[in-house]
């Protein structure tokens, strides 16, 4: 399953009320474009369109074409069946309040079923009472109470993380791992042998008592799971070590 | 339990390599400290400090003040226990790959041991393949394949978010490794200068063409990521290797 793709056709708007600056509105499609959101609505910003904004968007000005101006949030979320609202203070109002990660939880399940607008409000002031009581729901990134002052891109590239993120459902575990061709057990187990006698020849290990050394070592090199390219090094270095004891007759 | 306090005395650095924008660096300022991030290192920055750092800051000016500039990522990350690189691609490095998430959950376990620094490479190109290499863990932080381009701040801003989420305790489902305690970057870099030496004593290397082998080991003990006292063995078993040519009086 294409996660991304789950997330690109479903319904999830984000809304931008009053903007002051044409760049941050760029910015925010870029944010949101890196995440496979692509509705973005605009309330009278005060600039748009803009060479700011498409200088900001760098390669998603796709999305500022595509932008909607409405005159009102009302107008906004008119067909939305589920408003969450940006804020970043507590409010008094009575409306929940949700954070990030629960709220992309929410988003999602309820876009099935109808569009989802997320609201971010203006620059300084945010949005206003009236406009967040149009909202379902408070949503509030956790941040440095003595600095909380993310701006605006960086607000909706956090919820569309959590978007993208959510968008993936819990079992998407991605564990990448492309090796050459690990080496096998047996050739490892020679390594060990080499290794070891490297060891004894040397004088490191007490041939009495090896056991808990070569443990430890085999644990070593275990983690690090050498491919047969890396093993063939390790063991070019041991015979070096041995060349360089029988060249000079010390076989002890 | 107040989690931005306990992520703000935690030793999380964030590390940036080769910034060329002033502009950005002052923005990472800002989102981490939204964040409550706030030990910045630069290495080999184009322009810094300067007056578009800190406008771009607004107010974040402070981490700005308290950066360290540094020559090389490695001096950057000398004290680094764990060393983590936002890699915008997959690599063919074999390098563990997690998603900021979980890195999060390694990075605020491991803090407690140890410093954690996060490496960001330089806007168009990232970080090279030999900075990679010193790196432990991959970080990716997963997005649009057809526009993945997250601006530096922006994937600054979506680490910290995730380090500030992490910290916040017992929801976290972090993994915990039950490691003694790691090698420290400069640590294995002793290591490493001590067994290149022995790999030319011992007429392995050609101390002419060092470096493609160099990077080869250290990716693989790099995987391993050795403990002190594993670290220990390795040096013992070279430092046997060096008395043996010396005993003999061979050296070369």
């Amino acid at each position: 399953m294409s996660s991304s793709t789950t997330l690109a056709n479903l319904p999830v708007r984000i809304v931008l009320v009053g903007t002051s600056h044409p760049g941050n509105i760029g910015a925010v499609a870029r944010a949101m474009k890196t995440m496979h959101v692509s509705t973005l609505r605009l309330v009278t910003p005060k600039l748009f369109p803009h060479a700011e904004a498409t200088a900001m968007a760098s390669g998603a000005d796709d999305l500022l074409a595509q932008a909607t101006v409405c005159a009102t949030l009302e107008e906004a979320v008119a067909d939305c069946g589920l408003i969450l609202g940006a804020s970043a203070r507590l409010r008094s109002l009575r409306l929940p309040q949700m954070e990030p990660r629960e709220a992309a939880g929410s988003a999602l399940v309820e876009a099935h079923k109808h569009p989802v607008a997320f609201v971010f409000g203006r620059e300084r002031t945010g949005l206003t009472n009236e406009e967040l009581s149009l909202c379902h729901t408070l949503v509030h990134i956790p941040a440095n109470p003595e600095y909380s002052s993310l701006n605006l891109a960086m607000s909706v590239q956090v919820m569309c993380y959590e978007l993208l993120m959510s968008s993936r459902g819990p079992t998407d575990v991605t564990v990448v791992e492309e090796a050459s061709e690990y080496a096998t057990a047996e050739e490892m187990n020679y390594f060990y042998t080499h290794l070891q006698q490297v060891m004894i020849d040397t004088g490191f290990l007490d041939p009495a008592a090896p056991k808990h050394l070569m443990k430890r070592l085999r644990r070593l090199f275990g983690r690090a799971r050498p491919d047969k390219q890396e093993l063939n090094i390790l063991r070019g270095i041991l015979s070096a070590v041995n060349e360089y004891g029988d060249k000079h007759g010390n076989k002890q």
